[in-house]
């Protein structure tokens, strides 16, 4: 007899509809976590991010990293035999993930009055730019338009330069994350009351929620944040410095205890008892009298020299790595957050692994190729017809 | 007979030992789902956000920002009387939460092989900086180390600038999410089997896993991603211009359709049909001549003025928000997004909404307030009590 897959979500059967980036981000959590994810694409190119370079040997790398782990077929959902089909896998499925705007599925027949009403133990989830009540609900929008929106480029970039957007799709990606809470929680209430929910993410309400006490410390005390370069608004030190070799290191030493071993280990044991330096919330409105006197001595020797001195006291810190090295560091490995995949079509793959470790759930060590488009139709037609 | 709490997590309890952020994240999260958060706090200060700035009347912002809706009793977990007040609370709760560095409860004697063996049915989840295992275990983390090490700083900023830090602390905040996510999984697992499980979080990998295919490019291709400023690295334009005002603004319109309607729309009806803007993966490649192309046609209107003639168009666009814009916009209130608090101590103040819509769970209007440090401890005794 097989042993029962350990992974939390094992039997979950995920009816994806997603293009691109939320969405497809959201179903990889759910994958890596051991839901079965049936990516339901349109014939004609499916989806988009199949057509986001850099490509090899004709596939698209941006989609390889999102959407390995699943299976595809492809349906039109405005004919009437693909809709058969489309039928039969919500019947099956526990959960139906879909990023359109607004409006696109009640159109197509499938809005959530209408699926709830036809599979009430279905989960509908929805991730969207701005959600689906609201003046906007209508409105696109991408990554860049909810960073831009929502605050957070304001307060990211250099003092006096202009807004930077954070290097990472952290609009759609962060939505990802909050849709597959919702949708865990969703599949709790089923359990619980047999009843299936809607649920409705938006990007910008995402955004909202990262900005942490910047929302608060603004409504409250009227304050608007700007961009700060690396530092930290509420803690200091918390930033970049520059060695003498120009190389960049970060150090994090806000805490009373930290500061002092940091002065320390610095050569400038006087800091904490500097009047400007005395607690947290003091060096925290003189962060830049701080920053000022910390620059002369750091700046006297390079990075490294500094990090082998600061890792010895204790005092948190590291260098700033470009994706090579962060991807290469022995701790990437040993936690399995690098993955390599053999592909047909693109030979090595590497993706990124679940940062969800559990145990009794051990690191498997690849992953399924991301599928080809409709490259799993009869696989899942014989499922089907088996059930 | 009350009507039973239609939130997802209603019945939970959490005991919840984290401090400052990656935790308190996580552990808002499943609040605001509607579980029950008991936060036990140091006796000398508690919490240590409770000790960063800004403050209102004592009270920090930063704190009341992540600690509504929760509970607070002040344990010493190296006093005995203590240790069975705590021992009660786990025996009643689902979930432990803590965000110590590793080590720290085995010393105290409740590391996870301590606390399943006397309490199989508990959760226990960790956020650390590096995890539970791997050579950089042990290692103290915060935000900005993990920001740095992970790859992403190095990709925020302007070509040719120094690297910026993301403006708000996505190194923690992701981390919760991800906490939260496995949380749930491990419930799920709990449910179908009986047996809780160990979730173990780093910061550094969830800096990993949302690097999407930057990884995958660079270890497939060698390409190492740098700063672009407001550009995508895959897709264009998807960018920030200044009108001729200065102000800036961001458009996104990298797919044919999109591109087709932007170009129209500013004027330049030749520049889908250019040799080198005709594909979006030419647009990619050449996304630098395409943006001396675009500066030179935005840069004679003033921003506002591009803003609705692109959203007419619908190419999605956005302005460039302050908090204090983004906090205001119309769309966050029908979003529920900015929930006001009476606080006794801070008066009036404003916490983030739930990003997590649920058909059937009504918008709560406000939040019970952040506690005091052990403000709740007879509530929480006579609870135990009373079980």
């Amino acid at each position: 007899m097989p042993t029962p897959d350990p992974r939390p979500l094992a039997g979950v059967v995920v009816v994806d509809l997603t293009r691109v980036l939320a969405g497809p981000y959201c179903t990889l959590v759910l994958a890596n976590l051991g839901a079965r994810v049936v990516k339901v694409e349109r014939p004609d190119g499916g989806d988009d991010a199949r057509h986001i370079g850099p490509f090899v040997n004709g596939t698209s790398l941006y989609f390889a990293a999102l959407n390995h782990s699943k299976e595809s077929i492809a349906l039109d959902l405005k004919r009437e035999a693909d809709r058969v089909v489309f039928d039969r896998l919500l019947e099956a499925a526990d959960v139906l993930v879909e990023n359109f705007r607004p409006g696109t599925m009640e159109r197509l027949g499938y809005g959530w009055d209408a699926v709830h009403t036809r599979f009430p133990r279905l989960v509908y989830a929805a991730a969207s730019g701005f959600g689906h009540t609201g003046p906007l609900a209508p409105r696109p929008a991408f990554d860049l338009v909810v960073q831009a929106m929502g605050g957070i480029m304001s307060m990211t970039g250099h003092p006096g330069g202009p807004p930077a957007r954070v290097g990472v799709s952290i609009g759609d990606m962060v939505a990802g994350l909050y849709l597959a809470i919702g949708i865990q929680a969703a599949l709790a209430r089923r359990r619980d009351t047999g009843t299936a929910a809607k649920v409705d993410v938006a990007m910008f309400d995402c955004q909202l929620a990262l900005l942490e006490n910047a929302l608060t410390t603004h409504l409250v005390t009227g304050h608007v944040p700007g961009p700060l370069g690396t530092r930290h608004p509420n803690i200091a030190p918390f930033q970049a410095f520059a060695g003498s070799d120009g190389k960049r290191f970060v150090v994090c030493a806000g805490h009373d205890n930290l500061f002092r071993d940091f002065s320390a280990a610095i050569g400038r044991p006087d800091l904490p008892d500097d009047p400007r330096f005395l607690t947290a919330d003091a060096r925290r409105t003189n962060a830049e009298a701080l920053t000022a006197e910390l620059d002369a001595v750091l700046g006297t020797r390079p990075a490294a020299a500094w990090l082998e001195v600061l890792e010895r006291a204790r005092v948190p810190c590291a260098p700033i790595n470009t994706v090579a090295e962060a991807v290469r560091h022995p701790q990437a490995a040993a936690r399995h957050m690098v993955v390599e995949v053999a592909d047909p079509r693109i030979g090595t793959l590497f993706v990124a692994g679940n940062p969800v470790k559990l145990s009794g759930v051990s690191e498997a060590s690849t992953r399924r190729p991301p599928p080809a488009l409709d490259g799993d139709r009869s696989a899942i037609l014989d499922w089907l017809n088996a059930r």
